[in-house]
């Protein structure tokens, strides 16, 4: 937890990935985030991974250091409820992510009349609103095509979803461009992030797009050769697969010193005539050629041997690990000043990291966990909408919130 | 364009994706960027896919809307010169994007020396500072373990940076988060963002770690099957494959609908005393159990005959397409109002996305494209640092920058 953002005021009405890390980093970073979910928890409460008591662990990693109300969206005056949390005043309110449609009731148009100097961020799946979730727009994007090795056609889904982390990240920016451009006395926006031009941006902006355009054809298929420079997975005299990459030419001459193979390596430059120092691209094209010489050198010793020497010579590599192998390491995990064990609502205690950057000189706060479900409705309905206690009672026996104690 | 960010003054020397596509967001948002490479362009000036002409599309595409200053970074006068630029005066200014060391002449120390107000944000590849890029933090997490066909044990890398995708929108993030604790009355600051605290965290906050730490295994590899709910690639008569998505139990009934097999899954429920509506969990258990009534429901249709059905029921489904068909989807590509057909520095006219997210109610400016190398050099040294024409013309005499016509 850091304060550069202390007294801000966020509702999300969200689910998922996207939408909930969005709000995720502004509470990380200080902000007040009011996550508010229907009646026994939004679409994603039970998604998996799940403790044996049936708390979702997703849920709980996705949703730390914010405040959650209970609302029955379904009926109209949960509905005006927040309505009313999301267009609250305040200078430092009037802050809204959502992945709702874009008519209904939360519209922007909607808010907007109740609070004009609102800014919405909205999660979309397909820009038209049409349904579309991380795998889906992917698979449309061409990447799974592209992914996996190249003796195997089928196409290869990643595991994270890279759209929704990418969006929920850029739709927190985008909230606080707008917060900026409000602060200078401009007046509220809605910023639509669809995954759809997420993805289709993204693969501009990296020259995906561009080099099909000029080639009419797709990026084949490569396993995991490093498109355009040299990079690839090798393995040791004892079987352990290790990552090897050297983009810029500091890169190349290390990784040829601590493989000792810089005179294999320059005996084929006078061959050919050409220089791989130079060139990274060359690296690529020749890659057929240069392999079997790595593959000799990472053969020629155990791990254990092999990768000492390789960051005693500031080789740019990566071992294979599993996630067991992740949470020993140090740098990862283990040591690392990120993460803080902690209790979350499931009733496990167990490691959680806060912000994802270190704010200097400020001193990282406590990791907070995820609120119980409902945890905050009487405290929010109080302090944001300044409902009396006998208001607030009233809307709990009617069924329009919940608490904790109702899930 | 946006406007949003309008008057904001960003130095950014950085190379390759996480640190540009930082700048880039900012760009697009309004707010003046500044990349600063040295002579001959930064490591990623010809970074693959490449033009004939040797242009790097990359380059071209992730620098879109910045200007470009060009100044020699080996000298101590060209050191002097960016650092001056990065902490030049004025409110709107002090704001600093670079993956170079934490230690060296654009330290946070050295620079906020020089104005204490400065906001600097640093991509790193490990936290401790060694050398780290996307592919070998990401083989460290684990992923690559957890990618591809269960058939198939070797590791896949992905090809989306997702790492240092993910790291640029957040860094975009704590830089205006920085900017509004400044206008607010706090001071300077580093936000230094590791890919190695990016995917230590995003892993745990998704719930990846937890589930390790209870069970002690890794997520087990299981291809395209989606952990937790139902979805996978099903293919058609026509051998198109399409991927299927049931997340919710609104997606699960759409489904089953759309397909026609509601009858036959009823039949499996009460076989198995289940409710698959009620319970994603359980869908994903029985996978195997559901797996053939999908599977003969996609068989039996070609893609042209079954995409219209699934698409008027709102089923949650996308095709696998080539880039060359994202290319032609009118939604991504063709009929997409992110994109327009511009000019870049190659030369080449192709379409280019602007800002990611859509601005309500502003208008999108024309998408502006990259600059050449070291294009605005005089005019940033004359605006910024105030020099004069003769100070900058001793400067190019002197080799200490250069203009896009000394490339």
């Amino acid at each position: 937890m850091y304060d550069l953002l202390k007294g801000l005021r966020v509702v999300d009405v969200s689910a998922f990935v996207a939408g909930p890390t969005c709000g995720l980093y502004l509470a990380q970073m200080g902000a007040e985030v009011i996550r508010v979910d229907t009646l026994g928890g939004g679409p994603d409460f039970t998604r998996w991974p799940l403790t044996e008591g049936g708390d979702s662990l997703y849920w709980e990693g996705l949703n730390k250091a914010k405040k959650s109300v209970v609302v029955d969206l379904a009926r109209p005056e949960g509905r005006e409820l927040v309505q009313r949390l999301a267009t609250a005043p305040g200078e430092d309110g009037g802050l809204f992510v959502t992945n709702f449609p874009v008519e209904g009731f939360l519209s922007y148009e909607k808010l907007s009349g109740l609070r004009p100097d609102l800014i919405s961020v909205r999660v979309m799946g397909w820009a038209d609103g049409s349904q579309g979730m991380d795998y889906t727009i992917n698979s449309a994007l061409g990447l799974p095509l592209m992914t996996g090795p190249a003796d195997d056609l089928r196409p290869v889904n990643h595991v994270l979803a890279a759209w929704d982390l990418i969006t929920g990240a850029y739709c927190a920016f985008g909230l606080l461009a707008a917060l900026i451009a409000r602060m200078r006395g401009e007046g509220g926006r809605e910023i639509r992030v669809p995954l759809s031009d997420v993805g289709a941006a993204t693969m501009a902006n990296l020259g995906f797009a561009a080099e099909t355009l000029m080639t009419g054809q797709p990026r084949p298929r490569m396993g995991n050769d490093l498109y355009g420079a040299f990079g690839r997975d090798f393995t040791t005299r004892d079987g352990q697969r290790l990552m090897l990459l050297c983009v810029t030419p500091r890169q190349w001459a290390k990784a040829l010193d601590a493989l000792g193979i810089a005179g294999e390596v320059a005996a084929v430059e006078a061959e050919l005539g050409v220089s791989f120092t130079a060139d990274e691209g060359l690296r690529f094209t020749h890659r057929a050629r240069l392999y079997p010489l790595f593959e000799r050198a990472f053969a020629a010793k155990d791990a254990a041997a092999l990768t000492p020497a390789l960051d005693a010579g500031g080789v740019t590599w990566g071992a294979y690990q599993t996630m067991v192998e992740a949470l020993a390491d140090r740098r990862l995990y283990r040591d690392n000043p990120l993460f803080q064990n902690i209790r979350h609502p499931s009733g496990r205690e167990y490691i959680a990291p806060g912000a994802m950057g270190t704010v200097t000189p400020d001193r990282r706060g406590p990791v907070r966990p995820a609120p119980k479900l409902g945890q905050h409705t009487d405290e929010v309905l109080a302090e944001v909408l300044g409902l009396s206690s006998g208001e607030i009672a009233r809307l709990h026996d009617k069924g329009v919130v919940a608490g904790a104690d109702r899930r």
